[in-house]
């Protein structure tokens, strides 16, 4: 655990500096060996209604006894230079005081992932201040979820019980991706049946000896026995990922793969947008030979 | 209008064989003029549950008499290779029936803005088969509407009342891009108050001479005036952007900015993605250029 206070303002300065970052900055804000000391990523990611920002506080209260914690909570919809700690977390009252609780509400403009502007750096950032554990909150939104694979070390899916979640969730492959189901919401009607309907699409999926058996937990933000059997099942999922350190080395190149992506997706953007509109009346090998060449003039490359 | 019976196989089979073209196929289906007989393209999109379904239903009912009429419904969940008529569509028995008609659900496995996969080149293929009119229903995600602009010709954001949907769309910048607002289920309480917002967030916008001005409509299913006034407000629209061909000129570059933002984007995605895991320890510069080349080869350039 850390001994340093945490320098909420220079942390705050930080953070905005690279969610407004230009690529030029992105690129110099190469990849790199996480330090020693990496906070524990947790992804908790569900449709929205789904319970997750009232599921994190709870969480968060439960696993602030582990060290310092980081709450990121993107929120597509939230204008990109705000900072603001969600208007709908008032739950959290309790640990709003708390000197070792950090909260931020991310805004998503220029992605379409469903993830923060620049999320990978800003968690990088999380680690230089020494957290121990950020919980990173996203929307899932079909997409949402393979990006955010590979930015956390577990991954939590929330379901709401009799929402069709389940179907849709199967559909877009996102089933196999968790690494921890959450059917929130437990008191209502047919959330025992949907537990045990994913119970019985995980029995039939094969898995390679040793590999995670992603557990099935049913939760409720009135039931505090529910929020640390779910707080047990990610230090479970934890200590198996450590255990070897192969579980990780996909995970880092997969990371790695989503900062590449990322990074030329915008400067293609960046080199389409400053085009003018009859440049699009030349023929489509000329538009693509001028714009791979003004990326590589932007790296140069 | 078009005389020659609509070959709906032959129709169907196109649509799921550009879904599945691959970024080479795209490449050739390079954007070209549109004929001089182009469907009419419009735009309905909002947030889930906004009611567009049933929206798009009625309009279509309404808009039948005006020629061949194709409904292309954007599903995010829906597996790619699916085309079945969206199953809660049960209202649109009236239309199942009518020859001129086509109505096909898209998935959006791979894009993530909110758009079908290939959708630019879908829409070239309802052209070619002599459509007078498509509606596109996308569901907005925040980034979908960026995306959905400038494929139609006319855009109607559909609002829920009392959703909080006027302050999302406000924070998104989607106000400025509506052609058209439409605050449905009118009958629930709050659908005046809604419209009033509007009007006078609209009213403080200063807009150039000769600008169109969105009209802000209230709508119900159960109030077959009120979808004449909106089909009729869509009339209006298409008659003030052909008044003046320099209208639909900028939306002609933001639609070829799109496709080749998104041709390179996949074309990018395909060269990280043969990529081993080590590769990714190699300094940023050199996973760039190697990147960068792939690109130019596939495309020979």
């Amino acid at each position: 655990m850390s001994t340093a206070p945490l320098d909420r303002w220079t942390l705050s300065r930080a953070l905005t500096r690279m969610a407004n970052a230009s690529t030029a900055e992105l690129a110099q804000a190469a990849p790199r060996e996480r330090p020693a000391h990496a906070a524990r990523r947790i992804g908790i990611t569900g449709a929205p209604g789904a319970g997750k920002s009232t599921l994190v506080g709870h969480l968060a209260l439960e696993r602030l006894s582990k060290g310092r914690l980081g709450v990121l909570a993107v929120d597509p919809s939230s204008p990109k230079s705000g900072g603001a700690i969600l208007g709908d977390r008032v739950r959290m009252d309790d640990l709003a005081g708390s000197a070792e609780l950090y909260i931020r509400s991310l805004g998503s403009r220029r992605t379409c992932d469903g993830l923060a502007d620049n999320l990978p750096e800003m968690l990088d950032i999380m680690d230089e201040f020494d957290f121990d554990e950020v919980v990173l909150e996203t929307v899932g939104i079909g997409q949402a979820e393979y990006a955010v694979r590979a930015q956390v070390d577990t991954l939590v899916l929330v379901l709401l019980p009799e929402s069709g979640d389940t179907v849709q969730a199967m559909k877009a492959g996102i089933m196999e991706m968790a690494d921890i189901f959450v059917v929130n919401k437990s008191d209502l009607p047919g959330a025992q049946r949907m537990a045990t309907d994913i119970q019985r699409i995980a029995a039939v999926t094969s898995q390679p000896e040793g590999a995670w058996r992603a557990p099935i937990l049913l939760t409720s933000a009135s039931q505090p026995a529910s929020i640390r059997a779910l707080s047990q099942a990610i230090d479970s999922h934890q200590a198996w990922r450590s255990a070897d350190p192969q579980r990780s080395q996909h995970l880092r190149a997969q990371r790695a793969r989503y900062r590449l992506k990322r990074l030329l997706e915008m400067r293609v953007a960046e080199a389409i947008a400053v085009q003018a509109d009859d440049f699009f009346d030349a023929p489509l090998q000329q538009q693509l030979a001028t714009v791979l060449t003004a990326v590589r003039t932007a790296h140069d490359l």
